[in-house]
């Protein structure tokens, strides 16, 4: 009986360990939303993993399925400074912060670039110990990882 | 006598949390084998990435130790195209989906690249929702992740 | 009662499973340190990578903080190589090493590149079934994944 209980328990852990457990103790809701979090370093990436969070999202059928966190860090940072980005990046960045998207920025990066949040798209918030420490934070929580 | 079962369920479980317990409720089977997805996006890494599969496979042993999916989206599909793909790329991809490697090939980069299932190199199977979502989903059911 | 304490087991291995759990049964430690593998394989990743590290290092609070492993394959090796490595990689490189970083070169790269483990700079092992078989085991053994 207890083994049988335990081994259930297992293959109920196993089969939702992306997240469901992580923040609920229903066994028996094995189908809870995924956490994923993106990595973005390259520069020249930038609209690409946009456009992957997108179809993401798209692909789940919307935010409600799927919670997204996206850690910036290196030369990616740049193109998100107000200063810098375009109109169709910008456009894009609101619509997937409405959409529930979080976007955290390296703290270090930032101090190497020698900005601070108010030069950043808004809807950052900072990765106070770097990006790299956050997004192993992230997958400590759960997190699945993917970096497009 | 509880907290030693479900604590030795607990080693037991984190031993072999890759693959192992999704499958099999027997405990006593720690080494059984892992599950991999490797993601390929990028356009000049297509031949490096079947070479870290191959490598893969070699250094386990074959496809019996291991369980490898490949999924690929954006810029790295197009080489697998029947119409683009030298016969080096061709053959290499007939060996390892014949070893059981199992290929997804995104159907939003299909879509935008105005392709079906029949203009890839046979094997491939379509990653509906997309490339992204499914290799969140792999990842879901106890894959580990490489994106060399 | 059986299923609280199962429950109770799982919230607990939920919030550690980074690693904390596959070393230690004691389940009231939840803030156990993380483990990291790193994984390059691209040339011009090298310098950066190697401050991720650093920067990973830094951001926990020092290497008592964070157990952390390098996986290099493939063309990120040459520049490992004692003969081709500049004196602030050189110099980089014994910092981490002297942190406890675990540095592994893949066994597969080093036949095609006809080097040895002397031809590296000192403070590497070779994995031997290769580097993605390497981060796929340190995977299964908890560690979590870094690919900048």
């Amino acid at each position: 009986m207890l083994l049988r209980a335990v081994t259930a328990f297992g293959a109920a852990f196993a089969a939702s360990r992306a997240g469901a457990a992580t923040e609920s103790p229903a066994q028996d809701k094995l189908q809870e939303k995924l956490k994923v979090v993106y990595h973005l370093s390259d520069f020249d990436k930038v609209p690409f993993v946009l456009g992957n969070i997108q179809n993401h999202l798209d692909g789940v059928g919307g935010p409600d399925h799927v919670t997204i966190a996206l850690v910036v860090h290196g030369p990616a940072l740049r193109p998100f400074q107000t200063s810098q980005a375009n109109p169709e990046l910008s456009e894009h960045f609101a619509r997937l912060s409405r959409a529930g998207v979080g976007f955290a920025a390296c703290g270090n990066t930032m101090r190497a670039q020698k900005i601070g949040l108010a030069d950043l798209l808004p809807g950052f918030i900072v990765a106070d110990k770097g990006g790299v420490v956050r997004i192993a934070e992230l997958q400590s929580q759960g997190y699945l990882y993917l970096r497009p």
